[in-house]
């Protein structure tokens, strides 16, 4: 059987994964939309060597380069925002949701508005506006499958298990660059120290999130709503080596893992085979003899204090998150600058995170409120910074 | 809810921790009846404990004192092979198979050809007869539930996916206390070194059987014949741990395992849930972070020949590991007694499987058949060792 796959961020570091493993298998998925930013070239050619039906740029001033990179492909294309929900609105089996920030809130939503069964990379979509997607989800009888390895981890070893019968579920952080440093040297580290991430390849913004744990924060808030768990029965656990991802603890005193490589082609392909698994290359598999040792340690939040306000917000709930993940991008970018240092993306946030209190107490009710929120509490963070002073 | 259950081998190690955690779920569970071998003081006492409707001995001798003991508390009770088969006879929701050694055959049988639920402990039922009980439980409609800690982890890894989307199910072994020992150490191991066993607290010959790796091949067995999967797909790891207990490798890369402390409740409170999980008391539960640190080593062959041993016996499939099972026997008990040291009970095993290819090369048809092959080569070994010269 064949499956139609539409790609949110096809040009990014999940969208490249997910074509490498649809071109391993030819014959099996059709490409039914590609969308990228702004990089007409780099969506014209993955068009062109993978075969999509269609290829759109969210950056409208793109389009005549895109057109040109397409002409005589017969693949058909667009660029700005109605090209975007155009690809969305295509028929596909599954949409791989992995436009990176806010910018993804309204494509994954427009994609769960259809009822797709959407495997969801876009942490901002849970983080900023949970409850309204997992409300829409349920409405508009949508699936999400969790990319995150740590989350789709803990859905393989939750497998038809009830949530009712969890006591605890962990997901686990490599500890970052920082893991065994002092509070004293973190405090004074540069943003090249935080952003050397080691075990993960990823993005500035989010190896700095790793360092701070914040990214491990930002995932117990994903996991509060993909597993409908509420913040007394979620953890973290730091495990340096990240080869698993998630544990389930069941009340009998079971527990379930889920492992692999830290290699984001696995839990992509978890979800790529919809139910029939595919089938990965060889040696990319787990050899637990030759990996020798797995370490387990407890986060530190005193050291880790954007763990600490993250399990604070979620325990909270409203906009709280919202909030959170706003101040964080613009405490993030601030470090990055040498504004501020390591400890000051906590004390932005946590500022932030006072001040909004009192203002944003309930959930956002749609993409729109929680966009809102964001760009308000991203306003008041830069000019919350020493260097707006 | 209440589910009714029997218990075959009351008194022994994995019925004692059956019956604690039954004493745990006052209300949850009736129990139909209790089967114990010769004990007629220790089965009496429990079943006036927990309350059991009918109470069998298998020792026929017995039923007088027994009958005695549980004189005016109103539990029925007999003696004999026909009283432990009207024990397995009375209805039951879930029958837990816990006789040991090759006593556990018939009655284990008696039940799957009832269409029960069991909770399946006796190892020999799938070691010496996997074909015929395996036959026997689709046909009647029977299911098994695996109480070992390492199948029950693989039951609870695999979850509601497919054997066909497995690459590998991999048990673990603590590695014995001859784990780190050298070749000519272990030649010359007493029966009191081989019979430490450094996680678990176990029977003599199950100890030994754990020194020689002999139970890691039993394990590879079972879990063939449980699970419908092929010697190839079939692995140990060593793991002194043992907190992982099985883990699933699946085709797309992904990795599941079914961890717990090393502790026998814990995979029998998941069959007793029968998909209800049952609470296991707090505190009983993993810890990683306490545990600290996971390890994993190839398994040696070389200086645990028994592995590959049984490995060959699986391959080889029919009567093999009914043979070698039956020559491990006596060989374990003539290490015991001294009369051969440590690799003698390899040697003996392999002359054994040797001997009798030729003669029993087909899968015993019934449980009959497995019994005489059993009682064959039991005679056979004995006759073999070298005090028998």
């Amino acid at each position: 059987m064949t499956h139609t796959v539409t790609i949110l961020g096809a040009t990014g570091s999940i969208g490249r994964s997910t074509t490498d493993l649809l071109a391993q298998h030819p014959g099996r998925f059709r490409i039914g939309a590609l969308v990228g930013g702004r990089d007409a070239a780099a969506l014209a050619k993955l068009a062109r060597e993978i075969g999509a039906d269609f290829a759109a740029l969210a950056d409208e001033s793109q389009g005549a380069a895109l057109r040109d990179a397409l002409s005589g492909t017969g693949i058909a294309n667009g660029a700005g925002d109605s090209a975007v929900l155009e690809a969305v609105a295509r028929d596909a089996d599954i949409v791989v949701a992995a436009v990176s920030g806010a910018a993804g809130l309204r494509p994954t939503h427009a994609a769960l508005r259809l009822g797709r069964t959407v495997a969801l990379a876009n942490k901002e979509s849970l983080v900023c506006a949970g409850d309204a997607f997992m409300r829409d989800a349920a409405r508009f009888k949508a699936t999400l499958l969790p990319v995150d390895s740590e989350h789709n981890a803990l859905a393989q070893a939750l497998g038809d298990g009830r949530v009712s019968d969890v006591t605890k579920m962990t997901i686990t952080a490599s500890g970052g660059p920082f893991r065994t440093w002092t509070r004293e040297r973190i405090a004074a580290a540069s943003p090249t120290e935080a952003a050397a991430h080691p075990t993960w390849s990823m993005g500035m913004k989010i190896n700095i999130d790793s360092a701070s744990l914040m990214n491990k924060g930002l995932e117990l808030i994903e996991a509060h709503h993909l597993f409908a768990i509420e913040a007394e029965r979620l953890d973290v656990i730091v495990h340096p080596q990240s080869i698993v991802h998630g544990l389930i603890t069941w009340r009998d005193g079971a527990v379930t893992a889920g492992l692999a490589m830290p290699d984001m082609r696995v839990p992509i392909a978890h979800c790529l085979g919809l139910g029939d698994r595919l089938t990965i290359e060889r040696g990319r598999s787990l050899d637990l003899a030759a990996v020798g040792s797995l370490t387990f340690e407890a986060a530190d939040e005193a050291r880790f204090p954007c763990l600490r306000i993250a399990r604070a917000a979620l325990a909270e709930g409203g906009a709280a998150p919202t909030v959170m993940n706003a101040a964080n991008e613009i405490a993030v970018a601030a470090f990055i600058r040498g504004e501020i240092d390591f400890y000051g993306i906590a004390e932005l946030v946590e500022r932030a995170c006072e001040h909004f209190a009192p203002e944003y107490r309930s959930a956002p009710a749609d993409v729109d409120e929680a966009l809102a929120i964001d760009a308000h509490v991203r306003a008041w963070s830069a000019k919350a910074l020493p260097s707006a002073a």
